[in-house]
């Protein structure tokens, strides 16, 4: 059974949508995504680094459309592995599990890694937004399309803007 | 440069010695490791499965004799990375890492990683006291000496008593 390690900030959770209503609470301003293409999420929201601080950050962001559906069915023909590094905030540990016991119950301990480099990570395919995640992987790689990336070039990784087309390549 | 996995329970952290503390405090019974040898903690120490719930339990462990000279000198020549199988304890994630920042100071975030199961890591030598871990491993193995796995047979691994002897063979 093939292995696929997937990533969850930027993949599973919305972090971008967060940030956005964060900062619109905030400041009132709204930014979308196009106003933010190609900038890292501390260049995009200046106050990023003090919400990534604030309990509740991780644990209330949005699940991305269809992610859990295709999930579920990944869940069933992979050995499925969410690997996020999360090491960077320690406090966000027993939120993004909690998260995931909420919106993918179907997971159990076991499929959980919470990492700082992926270098580690031995897997077959690999799902993530972030290329010096992907660019490490020796395996098949999708980049999951969000606003930070969405301007580079796709270099080795095949691009994919849904979960809908993470469920058309591997299902 | 080659990379080691090392655990943390049983082989930086003495979790042998603080189940046995705590359950002399409760019982007023001292078990030496002979007396358990070839038991599962859980088997060991009937209330084990409550004092790995309890706050502090994890986070107040001893460091096992010679763990953190040994660690230092094979940060500077390997690729060092601490694995440990925390997440059946959810509460226990923020204790560990807080525990690895007070005695193991040279570590940085990057380097370690909270997981289920121990299939997904990729490293050229493992440092492991379950054979649960190092039987799925590909690469060198070190079995590190704890009273539960002291009576079996010490299968494709090789069996080490302390940290110098970790030294002895790494360094």
């Amino acid at each position: 059974m093939e292995r696929i390690a997937i990533d969850m900030d930027g993949v599973l959770a919305d972090v971008y949508a967060q940030f956005s209503d964060w900062h619109y609470k905030v400041t009132g301003i709204r930014k979308r995504p196009e106003d933010v293409y190609g900038l890292k999420e501390m260049e995009a929201f200046p106050d990023a680094r003090k919400y990534v601080y604030t309990p509740g950050f991780f644990r209330n962001a949005p699940v991305i459309e269809g992610s859990r559906e295709i999930m579920e069915a990944l869940n069933d023909r992979y050995e499925v592995f969410i690997v996020s590094a999360a090491m960077e905030f320690p406090q966000s540990l027993p939120e993004k599990q909690q998260w995931l016991n909420e919106h993918f119950p179907f997971l159990t301990w076991q499929q959980i890694v919470f990492c700082g480099s992926k270098a580690i990570v031995k897997a077959d395919i690999m799902i993530d937004d972030h290329f010096k995640n992907l660019d490490l992987f020796s395996g098949r790689t999708l980049l999951f399309d969000q606003p930070h990336n969405h301007l580079a070039p796709d270099g080795n990784h095949q691009r994919v803007f849904s979960w809908k087309e993470v469920g058309g390549f591997l299902l």
